[in-house]
């Protein structure tokens, strides 16, 4: 057998093993999927046993020596670096890298409190209750140090958990453009302060199968078919994409507020990405989306970049005018337009606009460096959250169901993920600058319902790539620029100064 | 180490193997009720990988040495044979002895082709089109072959697979029993051929979201909840129990036909048996019902003695004239009780009536024996299939669609199940006649909306038992007698002769 040949045996062998992986993380986001969606209240319990034993069972096969010893018969592999079999390799070795260092109980143990945590959660948050769901977050935060203590050799505690979500990212890096968004953010809330944009009009009544409607209306223009997309209503919206030609998202509506429109091209954004990364890479760890900052950035793209801008709402106002004539039927365009982009300091992040939004992140991202630090205990994280809200957005908080308790990531163990919202943010008008110099108006074109070309170049530039380049790569392939805060302070400037 | 404590130790690492197989079951019990309820058409593809991936993975992990290692240190344990202990070793060992013969790679392909078969299955019985249907069919029956020569020392085939569904039950005594009721049911189906029963009054029109609303007070009055249950719409009704607190029932409904309502009362004996199991049983082999004709015959307890009984429609009849007021305005309750149990040989199994059923069934038990035989061809079997509809129940069969594309359970594999079908009728009357001789006019409660006693009854008779003793234990336990078809021939003969 040639070195060649013996080599191609390695990579089918490594693939089916991959494949194998792929399945039982296929099963897990449908698992998931049913939980948020359709499960009976009383399964909770028997489900968070069978989440554990399917991570479990995934982490063991993943991290088990064969994986290594063909990864190592593949490392020394020539083909060219820039190929799917190389990127293949690397991305599949950093990750076994990383998940062999953690124990499988502890995985186990970890997808086992999510399930217990997230229904305390919930509850907690139903009574406004912070007391009640306290010891679970102590339990995450401990579950979470020894997620860190398996990587000794990475100093910053934070970094571990950054990793995860974002490549090559530090938390100093973060810091850095943090502090300079934090302090332009304030400035521009405050010279907003008197926004008298009318934003009652976006209250309702709206009826909910009407606001269905629209969303179906605009999933179809932006180019979700049945085959393939379905939607559900949720109380807290997610996109999921158990396998390919499955591309699920949620929504939730209600009848007194417009958002679950955006909520919609929110997670349409996640949706599309992973819709056009290329069918090839299924079942691998390429077939997925570059990082979370880099998802977030497409779901921003469409949610605000796209379902906030003049052209968009040229083209589809009429009919949304049409659809619920008696609360918008005196509405003119401009007006809406004005009313969806007012700037307005509010309680709760997913309601938040562009430019207040940033601060609900920056809020988070520095709680859960102190949290892990111990420099600020579960305890007095109510009265920190008030005190920090009151600073930044200059808002008073009622009662925890909406301050801390509002989001459900510290419930289901994501600590290290709520800046990749804010980075995605940013890069979004990174990567839009690109479009706009290679496309040209994307106002006029929005403005006939015409979204395939803005769809087509980001499928070509960022989708169908999936985890094929780190994230930073890819951001210098589409942009020829690294992590830059600068255009999209321009955006913002340019919006709302 | 005393032995008592090694063999504590022993049964706690079996039950937490066999709650890890569980685990995984439970995930492709979700996966499956997914699949028809609702993943979007074009995730079919990846969705059958996944299914065969887990399925292989469960059966790989049950299949192990160290399982059939702490069996033989529990098979000399000194335990009281009537114990939940005793019960579950002897289960397990069973199961494990029979599915250990089976190569976990036949078992993948076997859930993979059911995926694919099942999809062709579906645009076949469409396009009423048996030609695109019958490779997959082929290739059913040679997994079939080779899954039943994994068991040489079984000399009847069709006995491998009867054993599957009906432990302890062998194609001969099945045969005995059919030949007597074939002859039975022909005679009854003749001297009904005139039957007057007015049965046009059920095909409506019924709004559809009327019956939901029918079938939920249904349900309700018998004793599900929402914190436990659901009920969804799909083209083929079915149960599903994933785990302990979460029971989903299907049904199908439409508008020109009030059978969805007799649907949901079937799927409701699945249902209501599966939770009623001992919940110490749960993710072990106990924890589900006894067997195929055991779980049938407490559908048909359900759907038919309940849901067609005087009684019952005593009580509901004046809320279904009440959400049915244009249609059934003018029909009287005998009427309408007559309607519903009318005898009319028909096309489709699923609709046919208590009578009529059985002939249907031993149709499909004496093909699969001549399929599997190879006495019939699947090339043949459209033209058989007429030929003897014609000879049993004297009907035309005018399409495939109609014919032997009506159901999917070839199409999934399940071969040597639909004789549990007609066992279970069987078996329903035995066990209602004891009901009956403890409870009394159960007719009397019924018509007061009453069901609690006779399902606190079931309870403790036959359904917390789940799998602990053998199904035909199970029946002498509960009525004093071995699988007699005597019972359920007097109750046809009283009710329609």
């Amino acid at each position: 057998m040639s070195a060649d040949t013996a080599s191609a045996a390695s990579l089918e062998h490594l693939k089916r093993i991959l494949g194998e992986v792929a399945d039982l993380k296929h099963a897990e986001a449908v698992l998931d999927w049913d939980a948020r969606v359709s499960m009976p209240p009383a399964g909770a319990e028997a489900r968070a046993e069978v989440s554990a034993t399917l991570t479990r069972n995934s982490h063991e096969r993943f991290v088990a020596d064969d994986v290594g010893e063909l990864l190592g018969e593949l490392d020394g592999l020539d083909t060219d670096p820039d190929s799917d079999e190389a990127a293949l390799i690397r991305v599949t070795h950093r990750l076994w890298e990383r998940t062999r260092r953690v124990p499988s109980e502890l995985v186990g143990e970890m997808a086992r409190a999510n399930g217990v945590a997230v229904a305390a959660w919930d509850q907690a948050k139903a009574a406004s209750d912070f007391a009640s769901f306290a010891p679970h977050l102590e339990r995450q935060l401990e579950l979470k140090q020894r997620y860190i203590e398996c990587f000794p050799e990475i100093e910053t505690a934070y970094d571990v958990l950054l990793e995860d979500y974002e490549e090559g990212m530090t938390t100093t890096e973060v810091v850095t453009v943090f502090d300079r968004l934090k302090e332009e953010l304030i400035e521009l809330v405050e010279r907003r302060r008197e926004d008298s944009a009318d934003d009652q009009l976006l209250r309702g009544p709206f009826p909910v199968v009407l606001q269905q409607e629209a969303g179906r209306r605009v999933l179809e223009a932006f180019g979700s078919d049945e085959s393939t997309w379905r939607i559900d209503e949720t109380p807290h919206p997610f996109a999921s994409k158990p396998g390919v030609g499955d591309i699920r998202l949620t929504t939730h509506t209600d009848e007194n507020d417009l958002t679950s429109l955006f909520s919609t091209m929110h997670e349409f954004g996640h949706g599309i990405y992973e819709y056009d990364v290329d069918s090839s890479y299924a079942r691998t760890p390429l077939g997925a989306g570059a990082s979370s900052a880099l998802h977030e950035s497409q779901s921003r793209t469409w949610e605000n970049l796209v379902g906030r801008s003049p052209g968009f709402w040229r083209w589809f106002y009429p009919q949304l005018q049409t659809l619920f004539a008696e609360t918008l039927g005196g509405v003119d365009e401009v007006s809406f337009v004005r009313g969806i982009n007012a700037v307005r300091p509010g309680l709760i992040r997913g309601d938040a606009d562009e430019v207040t939004y940033g601060l609900h992140i920056i809020l988070r991202f520095e709680l859960e460096q102190e949290l892990l630090a111990g420099s600020v205990s579960v305890h007095d994280l109510p009265e920190i959250w008030k005190a920090r809200m009151q600073d930044y957005l200059g808002v008073e908080v009622p009662d925890d169901a909406r301050g801390v308790l509002q989001d459900m990531h510290w419930a289901v163990g994501l600590f290290g993920y709520f800046p990749t919202y804010q980075l995605g943010n940013v890069i979004s008008v990174q990567i839009w600058e690109r479009a706009v110099a290679d496309l040209g108006n994307l106002d006029e074109r929005f403005s006939r319902g015409e979204f395939s070309s803005l769809r087509e170049w980001l499928r070509e530039h960022v989708y169908r790539h999936g985890s094929k380049y780190p994230p930073r790569d890819l951001l210098r392939r589409v942009t020829g620029s690294d992590l830059d805060p600068d255009p999209y302070l321009r955006y913002l400037h340019a919006k709302f100064a």
